[in-house]
C-alpha cells in the first residue's frame, strides 16, 4: 500500500465531516426538524437499493449509490440550493465545479477523477444511473413534504404546477414509482396541502 | 411492476428515517455535537468506497456498502449501546435481532430475508466484506476522538488497553489501515489524550 494515498484518503474523509452541518430546507418525515445532507444521501442510497428494480432501465446499482452518496458534497463550498429557488440555479454552477475540483481533489489522482466524473454524470443526468439516482432526489421531499402536511410547499408558497414539473423527473427513472408519486401529488392537492 | 411490493418499501424507507435520531456517544470531527446513526452510516459507506484497495482481501464493495448503511437499522428499536459499555453486551442481542425481523420484515418477502442475510454476516463479522465493514465502523470514531482530543475516550474514562483491544479488529479488515490506526493510538498517549 502507498501511505500518502491513505493519508490523502484520511483528509478527505475528515473534510467531508462538513456535510453533516448542511441544513436542506426540507424536514424529516413527521418532524420540524431540517435534515442535512448527510442524513440526505444515507436515505437516499438504502432508497436506490431498496427501489432498484423499480428502474426503467437496468443499472449498475454501485454507480446510483456511488452518485447519491456524493452529490451533495460540493454543498460544503457552495452552500444547498433550495428546490424551488427562483433566483439560484440548482445545477452544476462554476461555484459547485470548483468544490467538486478542490474536495475530491484532496483523494489521490486517479480517485479523484473517478469522483469527479461520477459527481458530472449524475448533474448530466443523461445516463440510465443518473436517471435513477435523480428520481431518488426527488421522491424523498416529496414523501417528506407529504408527511409533514405540504411542508416545505406550504412554507414557501410552491404550488402544484411548480411541483408536479419538477416532480416529473422520476418519470425519466421509473415509470412505476411516477405512478405512484402522481398519485401522492393528486392526493395533496385533495387534501388541500398543496394549492393548484 | 407489484404495486404491493412498492408500497411495502415505501414503509420500510419512512420507517427507516427513525435512524437520524439515534445519537451516538461520539462526536462529529472537531465538535461537540453528537454523530446520529444516519451520518454515522453515511460516512463509513463513503469510507468503504474510498478504503476498498487497502482491504486485506478482496471484497464485493457494493455488498460492504449495504452492510454499513444499514448497520445500525436495529437501533431504532434497540438503542445505541456504546463501545465500551462495561454492562450491556454491544453484538447481536436477541433485541436486535428482534428488531431486524420487525424492521427488514416491512419490505417485501425476498428483500427482506435478503438484508436480514446481510445484517447477520455483518455482525458475525467472519467472511472478508464483514471484516473490511468492521474496520471502517472502528476506524470513524478513532478518527474522531483524535480529532477532538480524546473525546469519548477522555469523557468516559477509557484506558489504552480497552481502546487497543478494541480498535485492534480494523486489522481484521485491513493490515495497512491497521498500521496507521495503531499509530494513532499511541501517538494519542504521547499527545495525553489517551491514558495508558
Amino acid at each position: 500500500m502507498n501511505t500518502e494515498d491513505l493519508l490523502n484518503q484520511i483528509a478527505f474523509i475528515k473534510e467531508i465531516d462538513k456535510v453533516k452541518y448542511i441544513q436542506r430546507k426540507t424536514k424529516l418525515f413527521n418532524s420540524d426538524r431540517c435534515e442535512n445532507d448527510a442524513e440526505h444521501s444515507w436515505h437516499l442510497a438504502l432508497m436506490a437499493i431498496v427501489l432498484a428494480e423499480h428502474s426503467n432501465e437496468p443499472i449498475d446499482i454501485l454507480k446510483v449509490v456511488k452518485m447519491v452518496l456524493i452529490h451533495d458534497i460540493v454543498e460544503i463550498d457552495a452552500g444547498d440550493v433550495f428546490m424551488y429557488d427562483t433566483v439560484k440555479n440548482h445545477d452544476n454552477t462554476d461555484e459547485e465545479r470548483l468544490a467538486a475540483n478542490r474536495i475530491f481533489g484532496l483523494l489521490p489522482k486517479k480517485q479523484s477523477e473517478d469522483f469527479i466524473a461520477i459527481w458530472e454524470e449524475f448533474e448530466a443526468g443523461e445516463t440510465n444511473e443518473a436517471k435513477f439516482a435523480r428520481s431518488m432526489d426527488r421522491l424523498e421531499p416529496l414523501l417528506q413534504n407529504t408527511s409533514n402536511n405540504g411542508g416545505t410547499w406550504k412554507e414557501f408558497n410552491v404550488k402544484y404546477d411548480k411541483v408536479y414539473e419538477k416532480k416529473s423527473v422520476i418519470r425519466n427513472g421509473s415509470e412505476s414509482i411516477w405512478n405512484y408519486a402522481e398519485g401522492l401529488i393528486n392526493e395533496s392537492v385533495e387534501k388541500g396541502i398543496l394549492e393548484k
